[in-house]
């Protein structure tokens, strides 16, 4: 069997190697526009901001180790189009190779600005390692930056900046950074380090112009112009379904490929995961589109199984998130307060303001804890969080739990480990249960 | 209504702030034989080991302050007996003290050694923090200690005499510390650490005398003579039931004070909580006895509403337990591999080593996890960690998860989040899960 998977991060790699885990006989090529695979883009802002020593630490594995393991991954050759009727496609150069199977794992691009950049040197979309090599060099002679728009990884850009004692402006059309996800007093408290920090923010305005000679120099926004030798794009994620479009693929509302159950799109043998797709949300059951690496590589997993024979089932996402913002951890599932208004989802919530360690314990972090639960069934439909520890751990144990369909009442009865050096007597998924439980 | 709590540690203190709770005008009266409540004993340790400051660190709140939240608590106060027909108690000096409902939180004592002290200064029971502030000074004497039995508080001495330089040996009856609860496979990083520091240990030994003149010079063991100023006796926790028991109310098989789903005992309007009670396993039914504070503070709580009059059901519980070894976190739920074959459940398991962020990111931490699950119905039964961080964390997830009923293909196909500084791709709960998947 002649598998091909187009696309080299974590959708596309762990399709190769799943689909080979079924079916170790597989002939199995990788097409990547890019001159590497297998490294950690998540790690390209904590590079920048020194906290990683080197670029070359987010390399997890050698070009040598994937031929080893049967992959043959074609560097620099980007695919030009799909038939998928003669189960082919065309590489850079004209050549055309033929499949079996396909996995379309051809990721993500930031949302257009819709802003013409005029050739200038200095606006920055952090996403190629090897863009970035060259990037750093750039941000030793910066002074100021802008970010345009703050999403996930401008928001970590932001300290990176920081860290690099680059002067910011924060410019985004919302009204607080990643309005979209989290919720006003969840980012407050990195709101109020960035101020600290001499950040400067611009919400509910938006850059209108790149100006400079040559490099830029200054943008202009709705509340005036900023000097900046700097631009980082932050905007939303974008599937990259170019190829997909062209070669008559069904594109959903969010413009991410529709998959089916089994990650199987609309064309017969060709299967797609990863940020290109969209993934109906497991409570509300609209498609979402660009959710995180470790989707892209569980989606990867299952599509690479199935196009290797395998069956293997896809659910709903329910979105665990969680990243450092600052000296914070911020994360959640589903819905904050403000998403589920947004939508018109009913729901009830509770606030706790825990510890994560015994009070008097070195280390000790605060942590706050919001639940959000249905009023009819009690069960639980989000959550947010904000805290020094255990932020990403408590994100994925309430990903299982509004899974399972777990109530509010099962954890405001949850027993919890009480032990100084490491939790403390009250857990704040307990408190904030508690809490919630008052209003029923 | 008059209500009567026996005990100030958490059982005790829970069960008289909730029982405000529902009925604000009851008239609440603590005793405990101790010169103070709402402290940390669990803190002890770290103090000894100078982790912590003082153990002044270790209060939780003034004695004025449970005068204003209208807790009445008698000090050094003993209880001498309980006459549950007259609804009375009598304490120390004769006087008897009426009672609408009466809570019995009297904890825990180490189970007996059997072993004649002689009246030897030297012999140390972790648990009093007026004690723990004289023995702090005598540690300042100890060159040589000796752990008779290494139960979880012993375990955090041995921690703590390493950091004082006490060069100490562990005698324990056991394979392994914890050998009830912990696997070896767990333990075995906080094994080779102990022997990298120095520690002696002396497994499938018992201590068969202690000896000295006046203070103890050294202890008798079925391996030889051990030359020891200090004897930390680290015996498991057995019910403080003396009360109970002359008062003829009912006990248990583990000696711990029989109480309903409500914390009723077997006597008219007598509720019992905490480490005196025994409390069955959600698992196997069985009853347990010596749980965490966490566990004494919740049944305290439920005790103390339903004294006052509320109804507030404590289910079977599932024991997430963690704890600081050395400098690892060990922890689980319910059964490891020793314990579920010791008492004949039926399992199967995976173990998973992964990491708790990025392979690349500072401050990465090891982090192994072991589940166990039915083989018939793919339950999860158990969990065993040892890691560098996010053990309580993860623990509490599976100890809400065994209770809900999840199973390992929930824990396989679960969400997960991956962001470089706070967690890895694999998610170690997941990628055990998997493993367990394999053997089904």
């Amino acid at each position: 069997m002649k598998i091909v998977v187009i696309g080299g991060g974590p959708a596309g790699l762990g399709a190769a190697g799943a689909a080979l885990g079924v079916n170790p006989s597989a002939k199995m090529d990788v097409y990547t526009e890019f001159e590497d695979v297998a490294y950690s883009p998540c790690g390209i802002p904590f590079v920048h901001g020194k906290e990683i020593e080197s670029f070359e630490k987010l390399f997890l594995a050698t070009k040598q180790q994937y031929q080893d393991q049967g992959i043959n991954v074609h560097y620099t050759t980007s695919v030009e189009s799909i038939d998928t009727r003669g189960h082919t496609i065309k590489v850079r150069g004209g050549a055309k190779v033929s499949y079996d199977r396909l996995v379309i794992g051809s990721g993500w691009n930031y949302a257009d600005t819709g802003l013409d950049r005029h050739g200038l040197k200095g606006i920055y979309e952090v996403k190629n390692i090897r863009r970035a090599m060259e990037w750093d060099k750039y941000l030793d002679t910066v002074k100021d930056a802008v970010i345009v728009e703050c999403g996930p990884i401008a928001l970590e850009m932001v300290s990176a900046l920081v860290h690099r004692g680059i002067k910011t402006t924060v410019v985004d059309p919302g009204p607080w950074p990643m309005a979209g996800v989290v919720d006003p007093d969840i980012i407050a408290p990195v709101r109020k380090d960035w101020e600290a920090a001499g950040v400067t923010t611009m919400w509910g305005e938006r850059v209108t112009a790149f100006g400079g000679n040559g490099t830029l120099t200054h943008v202009d926004t709705t509340a005036g112009r900023i000097p900046a030798q700097l631009a980082i794009i932050g905007t939303r994620k974008v599937s990259n379904n170019a190829l997909a479009k062209a070669a008559g693929i069904e594109l959903g509302s969010t413009g991410g490929i529709v998959i089916d159950s089994h990650m199987r799109t609309s064309a017969r043998d060709v299967f797609a995961a990863g940020d290109c797709t969209e993934i109906p949300h497991g409570v509300t059951n609209v498609p979402l589109q660009g959710l995180s690496g470790s989707h892209a590589y569980a989606q990867g997993k299952a599509a690479g199984m199935n196009a290797a024979g395998g069956n293997r089932e896809y659910q709903p996402v329910y979105v665990p998130w969680a990243m450092l913002a600052g000296e914070w951890m911020i994360g959640g599932i589903s819905f904050g307060e403000t998403s589920a208004a947004a939508i018109g989802i009913k729901f009830v919530s509770g606030v706790a303001n825990g510890i994560t360690r015994a009070r008097y314990f070195p280390g000790v972090k605060p942590i706050t804890v919001k639940l959000l639960a249905d009023p009819a069934t009690h069960r639980l439909i989000g959550a947010q969080m904000v805290g020094g520890e255990g932020v990403k751990e408590r994100a994925d144990f309430l990903g299982v739990a509004i899974r399972a369909g777990i109530t509010i009442d099962e954890l405001a009865n949850m027993e919890n480990v009480y032990s100084p050096a490491i939790g403390a007597l009250n857990e704040p998924i307990n408190m904030a249960a508690l809490e919630v439980m008052k209003k029923f």
